[in-house]
């Protein structure tokens, strides 16, 4: 009820604010008998680390977690995963100077309304900090797929976008460069950008695009929990998302009928793919792929008016250790969250197989 | 678990396919003593009717619906209130043709492969017959929280759209036109392209823009059941959506954020909206906005080719009365999941109201 | 959450009132391409009918029900199954004498107090008619899980109790008697004292003993749904059911563990069953058993001091067609609730079979 | 669904094994603005912990505890509550003779059978151990609604037995003997044979009643979460427990309507109390009491024979720090039970008050 949890049969629930003493949370649904690589919880716990490179947040933190129960000899039992990520180098007193305001766009002045004061340290439970929870359960998740691939890059940085289809990429770009942008013309551009949007204290939106290949033919619950549904609402509970669209999305809008049907193959397989590999709710067997829409992060290392709790405005400058621009670091998060939904979906459609 | 259910504390569950005996579902956890203008159900019922204009389908649906219970002298009692919409004028032999073979782009496929077979008389479950539902319940949400006024209006067809913000737009004006627009030049030219479309027997897309205002600051939960990703859950799990933007949508993520931010107003409102209403998951009391992205109708009057069930491809004629372009008839759905998850998220709000 | 839906995977909703149009719901989760033998349903729902004896109240309710949805040529589809059993022989008048008095031990005061006012006419939401509903459900439920064998019957009535281990019983005599009591001695005797019961116009309690066999090991999920806690809840569920215990039970308490424990044979079975074919809260493959205690109905056919909404005792004398004992037909409600968890927790058990 | 959350509003998610390195959990759905004692916290914990007198364990758990997030300033944030109790004294190799055997009565073989493989150590999941959480969690459960008093105290050891009803007894005797039963000289007894029964390396089980006082009207969702069929879920659900009844319970089941309803006073009150203080599933605002029955524990410091997991039967001497008998520690984990469903039944109730 209280919005923590994410999930039907394969749950995770997390917990934690940004300065407090851990992040952590509870995996629970996850069967038993699988074999974990803790080295793909940590490649995807890197991935999201602030740090990583000299395009994002210079925060340190060292995000070692520990998987505190459900594994056994290195496997899962079927019982519940609890884990913590210890808060190693908040520094609260960075943070004092906001207990009182409310800065444009940022969560401040809805928790106070909503819970009448709220942890104003680091953004508090609204932090993206969160998010380090939701790549480790994910990265978990992908192991109970494994068969599936799940791979998101970074498609657009402000005006700057990938103009070919996926298609026509080269996955294995993606990592070698800071920007998770599989087109390394396009990468070196929009890196440029963001260190030119950084030097002047400012921050840039962006999308990514995300495709799922090689997901079984029907994954997906009518009428309310349509694949592509709970695939939308999973990416816009991350922080900054403004924007889901899936297969033809918002062009698909301006399309006639005659143009968008995908017709078949004699295998069941379609010739076009403008369905996003989901028809009626239902994985069909093709490529999902979608993107989403982050929108610029709100903390400027720049003059701006905040409100106080007593009505002012005030002028303040923006300080700390900020991302320019949040969607090379949202990579992984976009996957953990797909990944969250597969598992999920998959084990929810065990239970139609035959009786 | 298998998807039939929408929300957390005002629940709906639905059933019903398009040409069993009647569509119905349950309204669980609505609040006591509410009194409902059954008239105001009605009117949102009409309202996504087929044969309304000339520009949807012209198949004759009654969508006479009976309350069965819930209710005792005109008020709710805060039992569930059960309901009922009879299928009154289904021609099952209609669609005898599509027994053994599957549309394109249709849920035929999946729905035979998820379940082994299905009830393909009209698209069966999948039929969006299923939203009548939907729009009786949201017709009932919308009583609960009658200061909060819900607007959708159809944005775009094909690639015709309303250029101006919705703050300039005369909202008396979408019922004055069957396509729903309130900009009635535009309003025209959609009419007009729709009946074009129709008569090559092919179909379009479109856009619904909707405006929630006069919302209360605190709705919506973090960090996984935040306003928008249950927004817009609810409205990709509407047939033929495949896109979700709100407030500064896809247009954001190519923004700066020392544009992007909302700066405050002293009485904690802002100057700008470009968040749309929504900070952190959580309502600010400034409208609500986002638009949503329907395909084109696959079901067309033309030739097409059809894959059968032994997995032959043969060509067929589509024939019936469907819809040239959703959007018109969407408008009241659009409304409806709007007002499902507004009511929903009032409710459980009142959890967090001083002890 | 306003509690009118039970089950996890197979879930039932629940709506109607006593003297409302009609009482109905929605099962969803039921796996598709399921044979339902309608005659099934029928045989149940005449077991827990009004009028089926002698011993029962003399209401006429015919209980006719209609399946709305989910069923297509014979078999499930794997989409909700809506059903509305009418409500044809409510005489609304007979109650109009309880609109402002709440009756001792009934439910009037508290659904006042909850709820503002109450739909007052037999009981409303609170009457025992709502079985009707679980019934027909759980009907649906046992063709799920054929292979599990479900049998209740009356333990007890009063004082008058069987005192052999249910092994011992005949199980085709259940039915063979208006009591449902295998024990034809015993029953005969319980028979006499209910109609001596009924002729003065009082009530008695009773408790009823249910035996599932031939359940799979590993249903059950631990920690808090441990399959005895669900089968608790159910039976806790129903109307006057004041107690629950399975396996050794409250006798178990006064026991000690040499004693009570379970021996093992090398077939993995027990050569005692006092943990009640469930350890840890999953069913080890023995027989699993419990026993539920209802207490006598409140409605008396006798003087007795009401309270009004104004604060006064005034005395009124009982009427109407009540249950002098209502285990009887509780019976099949017993095991209609028993198979909506088996079913659930079958269901659920798929997901941890091999990945 | 996996089974490790209980609660709709107020939720708890634990997780942890008896030997791996740490327990805990999540309670999400905590309101914002309460002041949390955790003195309060630590004393229930120091009620259930191992070692505490001579007729428990003799284990040493120091169950200290860490809040990790949704605490500021000494107040709760609204934001979920996680927690760890280190285990910090487990002895794995005292169970590495158990690696291969099943005991008698306990769950090695049912779980070994569900997941493919356990972890064996002190009982992994199934150890009572995991209460540790419920514990912590109802202690600050109890905060939330500080007017309601929650009273638990055991009722019988094995045939030994308090005769008096509760409001006969002293409360304040409680925690004044190692049994925790507020009649001193029944303690006594209690005592003494516990002690005996340790001697001989039995165990014995009891019963535990638990008084719920100063409850608001109308708390409870009919028609399946009946307040007294969630307490009777959350008592089910503590290891050992094999019985629930409340109000008149078993003995109700014989007795007469006339002689059962409970009278009103003018004030809506009633003179008698055998329904329990719920009526209708409904707190009617008179005491709730209820009696919960546990089994003798089945570890045994005996000779017993055991199965292997290649289907031999061999004998084995039993060893290790076991409870002779449950109940005196089960008491802060019925009162802990009772508080998160009370706290969660008191939140949700608050949904229909006064829109």
């Amino acid at each position: 009820m209280a919005g923590n949890t994410f999930g039907n049969i394969f749950k995770i629930t997390t917990f934690g604010e940004s300065h407090g003493e851990a992040l952590g949370g509870v995996i629970d649904g996850c069967p038993s008998g699988i074999e974990i690589d803790l080295s793909l919880i940590r490649k995807d716990m890197q991935r999201r680390k602030p740090g990583q490179s000299a395009i994002v947040t210079q925060r340190k933190e060292e995000d070692e977690f520990q998987l505190l129960s459900g594994m056994f000899e290195g496997k899962t039992t079927g019982t519940p995963i609890g884990f913590i990520i210890p808060n190693t180098n908040q520094k609260s007193d960075d943070y004092s100077h906001i207990k009182n305001t409310y800065r444009p766009s940022h969560a401040d002045f809805v928790y106070d309304k909503k819970y009448g004061f709220r942890d104003y340290r680091g953004g508090g439970r609204s932090s993206a900090r969160e998010t380090a929870s939701r790549v480790l359960a994910g990265a978990i998740a992908k192991q109970i797929i494994p068969e599936i691939t799940i791979t998101a890059f970074v498609s657009s940085v402000g005006e700057i976008f990938i103009d070919k289809p996926y298609q026509d990429l080269d996955f294995s770009n993606i990592e070698a460069n800071p920007v998770r942008c599989p087109d390394l013309l396009i990468a070196e551009k929009m890196e440029s950008y963001i260190k030119e949007i950084k030097k002047n204290g400012d921050t840039v939106g962006g999308t990514i695009t995300c495709v799922i290949q090689n997901v079984p033919i029907g994954l997906g619950e009518p009428v309310f929990d349509k694949l592509h549904a709970e695939l939308g609402k999973a990416m816009l509970s991350i922080n900054a998302v403004h924007g889901f669209e899936y297969g033809s999305g918002f062009c698909g809008a301006k399309m006639k009928g005659s143009v968008h049907n995908d017709a078949f193959n004699a295998d069941g397989s379609t010739q076009t793919n403008l369905s996003g590999g989901i028809q009626g709710g239902i994985s069909n067997g093709m490529d999902i792929y979608f993107r989403v829409a982050f929108k610029p992060v709100a903390t400027l290392i720049q003059k701006q008016e905040v409100l106080t709790n007593t009505g002012e405005l005030i002028v303040e400058q923006g300080k700390g250790r900020h991302d320019p621009c949040v969607v090379p670091r949202a990579v992984p998060i976009v996957e953990a969250m797909s990944a969250l939904v597969l598992a999920d979906y998959y084990l929810l459609n065990k239970i139609y197989q035959s009786k």
